[in-house]
């Protein structure tokens, strides 16, 4: 079906040592011989695959040099596109990538759209949807967690979760087809008991994966991380502790509100989205500027509060407000300059308001982050000395990361709930039927044995050129 | 004496679909050992040189994966650096390449300076001097004519040269030693004609050298270029015509001074760095807002003026004076506005006050611009078709666009000129040779021959990273 093939420039823009322009498709020997003089072998359509030729790119139509470069020769399918794959390294400039590619070009290549080479994979069925995701996950990950999660779901782990449970539907889906088709003969194997546990089984599996899915968007997305406190409370102090402490800043997001700048840090493994609201790192006010009320919606809309109390004061009116309110939040109240002797807040004192972890902090002295960061990770992961873990550090590398693929179990466990509720009600196998379908294709979607043309096309269309 | 294992990542930083850490040295195939699990050829002590390999990265430490990769196998010496040389092509995000990177110097690798993997090839014979500063050449080049150049340079044309004169040289020095050595002897080859028509062959060798060191620099640095015009002249159109007409917008350069921007622009394969004096753009008026005497400063720093008059409009006393100070500085007399009727300013009238290339032009309807790249071109290489060129297209490709290189020739040159002087008054052959040494010392700077150690760190240095 694919006839034409496809080049593009394959590594980050800008400078560097070197660059790649990747080509795949039927014709790429072809034009690897219009375009590429080899120094030695030069019998190009002799050569073994994966193998690297050094040599000279020619332009085709003047035979003009513009560059000195590696030719890595991949023959299909045991290639990334399972096509045929020839990729130039070229020096890294803007220059010779642009003419080397321009060459590649009017040699008969067609420029790749973004995704079109994972596309290629996906469709060639080296990879499903979920593994074609997870490419773009490897690249743009922020932490080592975030990292492992998508490298086990490019090798196949979520997809091979999906398809036991896609198995398993179709076992009950030839149960119920049965005993549409022959429903006189009384069916030992498909009882009600029979077919509730195999549903309830699901259940649970579908249940499990969903589990795992709000700390798979904490590792993609990060955690939306709120500072509150009065003024002079240490903030600001806290902030610059968290981002000492953090291995390296992974990006700053320009904020859409003016007065909310996020900040991406990477604390013990977790990207925190510390969303700067209205200049907390100016030592401004949170409290104070925004009012109690304002401030209480910043709380609300995070995935995580970090309440700042000065210890050497007593607590005001308007803390205690804030305090109570938190009692249904994640959050994590920091009692500062605990340095200080002349202490007047003690954590049992806090712990009577609101029951939430407490730490004694000093900001300034950068004491207390690293318990704060055990904290927080264990807010995300549950605490595995403890046995209370969410997860163990084998399943944190199993989670689902993508919100496409927790909205589609999402909606295949509902169906499988109704049909649960409908064996209990002893409804027609008919009418099953239609849940369970429901139920198939959505997990389907997944791995995209289900999904459409234009789901497919939106998700390659949000790759990089020249993936 | 290399005994260490060097790694960097080698693509340029940001997000891509593939980015490359390279590794050379003693150590690669080691390395390679303890940091990738490849899926078909497991044995890597067996793998051949130059192949590609599918598989694996796994930290040294706790064999935990960081990324698929395909690692590319090449044997020295028949390798960039001739060393063993091992490539990494990760998934082109920071942080897998970060996690790699770190497996790799774990096991053993360190991390590599800038320009030392060209380093090596140096010391490793593969390149000369002249040879490894044209790669970064390549990789910066702003224009076709520019990377033509510096590829011309890589392969070695340059250093060909060279070569032949260094010869040359020696020759001479042969000879010269065997008139010290045996002064008794009347040695008929070394006649004073002789030994004078070899000088001035070198001499010829090295003025032609230097006669396209300055194409050389304006295709490297491109061509300090302002433009100079009244009021509503028409200077901000003409700046976004050029801006139009060009292929790219090849870089913006910040200014050093607030009042200088400079923008590069591709014209017709001439960079020019248009210095934007005070703001073109914003369609002030250079002389006015800075006066004759600043703008003929501005002029006379410039490689190129491009003097803007009105079509429209006398010209003023102002104008006059200026385009008077032009005569020995290469610039173009555009007169704009010559769409309009009510012409009052002729190309004759102005050719009489001034003579330098003339163009009517409209900035506004961007007519004539083409004729002004030609111009320009003409001013660079000289005109080829009326067989004036300073350099036929070939040579264009052989050109010096190192500041070091052309000073050694400058210095070779002025060292073989003493000589023919001192030859013409008979002096010894002893002093003869210590120009002699000079010069033959010069030419060897750039090829590396006869550079110091410092020297070379100074080159190198100013390379990327994991070039």
């Amino acid at each position: 079906m694919i006839q034409d093939t496809i080049a593009a420039v394959s590594t980050a823009i800008g400078e560097g040592a070197i660059g790649i322009i990747r080509v795949s498709g039927p014709d790429a020997m072809e034009i690897v011989d219009k375009v590429f003089k080899p120094r030695y072998a030069k019998d190009i359509k002799n050569w073994s695959s994966h193998t690297l030729h050094l040599g000279t790119v020619i332009h085709p139509d003047d035979g003009k040099a513009i560059d000195e470069v590696l030719v890595a020769w991949m023959k299909g399918p045991r290639t990334f596109t399972t096509e045929d794959v020839a990729e130039f390294h070229c020096h890294g400039g803007s220059l010779p990538l642009r003419e080397t590619l321009e060459a590649i070009l009017r040699a008969g290549a067609r420029a790749a759209e973004p995704g079109e080479f994972t596309k290629r994979a996906f469709l060639g069925g080296r990879l499903d949807l979920a593994q074609a995701e997870a490419i773009m996950e490897v690249i743009q990950s922020k932490t080592r967690d975030g990292l492992g999660a998508a490298l086990s779901q490019l090798e196949g782990h979520l997809s091979k979760k999906i398809k036991t449970i896609d198995e398993q539907l179709l076992q009950v889906m030839a149960h119920l087809e049965a005993l549409i088709d022959f429903p006189e003969e009384d069916l030992p194997e498909l009882s009600d008991e029979k077919l509730l546990s195999d549903l309830e089984n699901i259940r649970t599996k579908l249940e499990e994966l969903l589990r795992r899915a709000e700390s798979g968007k904490v590792l993609r997305e990060g955690w939306k991380t709120v500072i509150v406190g009065r003024p002079n409370v240490g903030k600001s102090s806290l902030l610059n502790a968290l981002l000492d402490e953090q291995r390296a800043i992974v990006t700053d997001i320009p904020g859409t509100t003016r007065d909310a700048i996020e900040e991406m840090i990477d604390l013990g493994g977790i990207p925190l989205r510390i969303i700067d609201t209205a200049g907390i790192r100016e030592t401004t006010d949170l409290v104070e500027k925004l009012g109690v009320e304002k401030t209480r919606q910043y709380m609300e809309q995070a995935d995580l509060v970090l309440f700042v109390l000065d210890g050497l004061e007593e607590i005001t009116e308007e803390e205690k407000e804030l305090l109570q309110s938190l009692a249904d939040r994640p959050a994590i109240i920091l009692i500062n300059k605990s340095d200080i002797k002349d202490r007047r807040l003690e954590e049992k004192d806090i712990y009577n308001l609101v029951k939430k972890p407490i730490i004694s902090i000093s900001a300034r002295e950068a004491w207390g982050i690293e318990e704060l960061a055990e904290k927080i990770r264990h807010l995300v992961f549950g605490d595995e000395a403890e046995n209370k873990a969410i997860l163990t550090s084998n399943e944190r590398l199993d989670l689902i990361t993508q919100a496409r693929h927790r909205e589609a179990i999402e909606r295949a466990l509902q169906h499988i709930r109704q049909m649960i509720d409908a064996v209990k009600l002893q409804t027609s196998a008919d009418f099953l039927t239609i849940d369970l379908r429901a139920a198939w294709e959505a997990l389907g979607e997944i791995t995209g044995k289900t999904v459409g043309e234009d789901v497919m096309d939106k998700i390659f269309a949000s790759f990089c050129i020249g993936k």
